[in-house]
């Protein structure tokens, strides 16, 4: 066994140039020839060329490589040749010795023409092979590093909060139950409560990424029982519009980030490109939106309260036509279509003082001022028909000073899936959760 | 109303000598003199003094102060004056008006004699009214940022990996089990299993902060049914030196980043010294730190093949008598007492290669190199009596070329308790789950 050099990543070869090294990767393609063997290896940095001359009888690395199957994990030792007439950056590493890691066997359950469904069963080789996917979770990480340096930036404090809740509080019908000891408990749909008693707490301003739990049977591209929420509440807010203000902020410096770090990349393997909105982004109320899309022949019926998704890219249509933006701010939902806790305008209580975002017509995130007055909170629940017992230690928060608040929620994968253009939610997450799928 | 001039927060106060300015927050003091009103209200960022001459009748601020009660929430508009004879920062506001945004019942619920169990009833006014608890909060947002920096800088990408399992997969003893439309799921005990397919997907290293669930009917004052838990998995290792060495350095990174930012706070609130740890932690194998907590009387059966708190705490003693050090590796625990996938090394299949890290006597964490071999990991998963049915997605993970690799599993409240010197792991979670407690 030849003791392996120094591992070094496939992207920096090129400063090793004449020196051995070790590659650690994945045999990515075989070409055996009569008189060479090429092996293209690949780390997540990249994909480099290892050339050897066949020695005949008694070499061993010949016989190594003669039975290597694509995609086992090898280490390969070798000398960095710059080579012009080689395409994987006129690099190529002439071996002295391999160590199989860990042999693949033969042949990959999955190719190029595998359905996506059989690739979610396979997503770790699914994820493997292709750049996209590894270029995805990259992006993931700093959208969701630069949403944190802002919200620290702006005095937020980074909570964690329970997912298992004594009580199906918010709304009985889409919650998980379990088994808890001798009784039940509930998965939070949200850090909703949580993150509002955080408020009532003192926190100032609340972040929370972390899963949230939906046991809602929906089979479009767009839902999951099980995803990854970012979540903000601010505390002494004078509106919701002081919530807008600080989502519009955040996701600017999250766009230019991305762009800055992966603007290319994105463009290469998604074909999309990556743009840095202006500032403000527009607002609509509700109203105004369904007035503006029945203009459009939205509704004929003229009986929905809510967008639907035809709505929403409608709309979302009419306002890159008449601004070139690809968000919009929907706000003031009517009373009946939104949550007991949402605030109303003192003047206009049909209404609530909350919003949708849109982005290239998804809604990405809902927001909203919250009731943080006990008495107009209990009697909004009243009117819902929210029992309040289960409340109770909820409610009790708004008992004993807590300062006016509101707050966003926004789905991580949802922001992935419309930044990459991406069919579907199963692209955007790791593992994919949804009512029929548990695995892998 | 006289409307309120923009918020300053009380710790900035003294920028606005001579300024009208307003301070929002709560109503921590009342002195109701015959001639004088004072008030201390605070918000996040400390306490200051508003200071009230009564106007007799047609003073409507002066009844305004008559009635409020501690801890409503206010908005207090006034002049900032500079007054060397008060405390708090040689500073008083004169104040023009008060908005009162939530009046709190009286009398609170709790107060500073308050037992613990009904303290944590009351969470948020316990939060809210301790300074200490503020900081906690901020040490703990401080600590992840610390390490997430780190992990970046080393190259990892953080995953969110689904907390719905479709079989009981670890151990099916201590996993919670809830109904999935017409089926059983299963809550995650840790990220493992799903960070190792990270792993085989590609994914170099990765790092990821998430809720666990452990249904353990545990009523020790460092266990919890749900808490926040700190995962790292490293691909490509050489031995589990290798992820040692990458934990004793994101800790050296974390302490001194807490205690440049906090050391003097969590000094005075917490009567504690941040110690920046030395490059390399001691290291002891099970074997010796079982031979020299014998020698100190431990264990006299002499039946023991792990450590309990007790021996934790005898060894965590002696490696400070001896080096000086508040951390240790104990590594080489035996393979009885591990779980199937830690490697055991080729020269001594009775052991494996795995540690715990303890501080100052309590286990952090615990780490491994996995097996990554198919063939030994199913010979590993049989010894144990294992069922491999239910682990066939994670089995299928080594099949194809999964390369070595190894991580560790961090509790973050663990470490805060052990960070501050709290008694219990109740105090480092914002709001605890443990086999009693599913509230507030």
């Amino acid at each position: 066994m030849i003791h392996p050099a120094r591992r070094v990543l496939v992207a920096d070869l090129r400063k090793h140039v004449g020196e051995t090294v070790s590659v650690s990767g994945w045999v990515n393609t075989l070409r055996l020839q009569r008189k060479m063997q090429f092996v293209l290896v690949r780390d997540h940095t990249g994909m480099t060329q290892v050339t050897h001359r066949r020695g005949g009888e008694g070499d061993l690395l010949e016989r190594q490589l003669e039975e290597i199957s694509l995609e086992s994990a090898v280490r390969i030792t070798g000398r960095v040749l710059d080579n012009p007439v080689v395409n994987l950056g006129g690099l190529e590493l002439v071996p002295t010795g391999m160590e199989v890691l860990n042999r693949a066997q033969a042949p990959l359950p999955i190719d190029e023409h595998t359905g996506s469904e059989h690739r979610l069963d396979w997503r770790f080789l699914d994820v493997r092979k292709r750049p996209a996917a590894q270029l995805l979770f990259a992006v993931q990480t700093t959208v969701e590093q630069a949403m944190r340096e802002f919200a620290y930036r702006e005095g937020c404090t980074e909570m964690h909060t329970p997912k298992l809740m004594g009580t199906a509080s918010e709304s009985g019908a889409e919650v998980f139950k379990l088994g808890y000891f001798d009784r039940n408990a509930y998965l939070a749909q949200s850090p909703q409560f949580y993150k509002q008693m955080a408020i009532a707490a003192g926190i100032d301003r609340v972040f929370e990424v972390g899963p949230v739990f939906r046991a809602e049977p929906s089979f479009t591209s767009r839902h999951a029982t099980e995803f990854t929420g970012v979540d903000v509440e601010l505390a002494w807010i004078d509106s919701v519009e002081d919530v807008m203000d600080f989502e519009e902020r955040m996701l600017v410096h999250t766009l230019t980030t991305v762009k800055n770090l992966h603007g290319d990349a994105i463009r290469e393997h998604f074909g999309v490109e990556v743009t840095v909105p202006e500032l403000p982004f527009p607002r609509i109320t509700m109203a105004g939106a369904q007035q503006i899309l029945r203009a459009r022949g939205w509704d004929p019926q003229g009986v929905k309260e809510d967008l639907d998704p035809e709505g929403e890219r409608g709309l979302a249509a009419h306002v890159m036509e008449e601004t070139g933006h690809e968000f919009v701010f929907v706000t003031e939902y009517p009373a009946s279509i939104r949550p007991f806790y949402h605030m109303r305008p003192a003047d206009r209580p049909g209404l609530t003082s909350s919003f949708d975002l849109l982005w290239k017509g998804l809604e990405i995130t809902t927001g909203a001022q919250r009731e943080h007055r006990y008495d107009l909170l209990l009697e909004q629940a009243a009117e819902k028909g929210v029992g309040t017992e289960s409340l109770r230690d909820y409610l009790n928060c708004f008992r004993y000073g807590c300062p006016p608040h509101g707050g966003l929620g926004m789905g991580l994968g949802r922001v992935l899936m419309v930044m990459l253009g991406l069919d579907s939610i199963r692209e955007a997450t790791f593992l994919f959760r949804g009512p029929n799928r548990l695995t892998p």
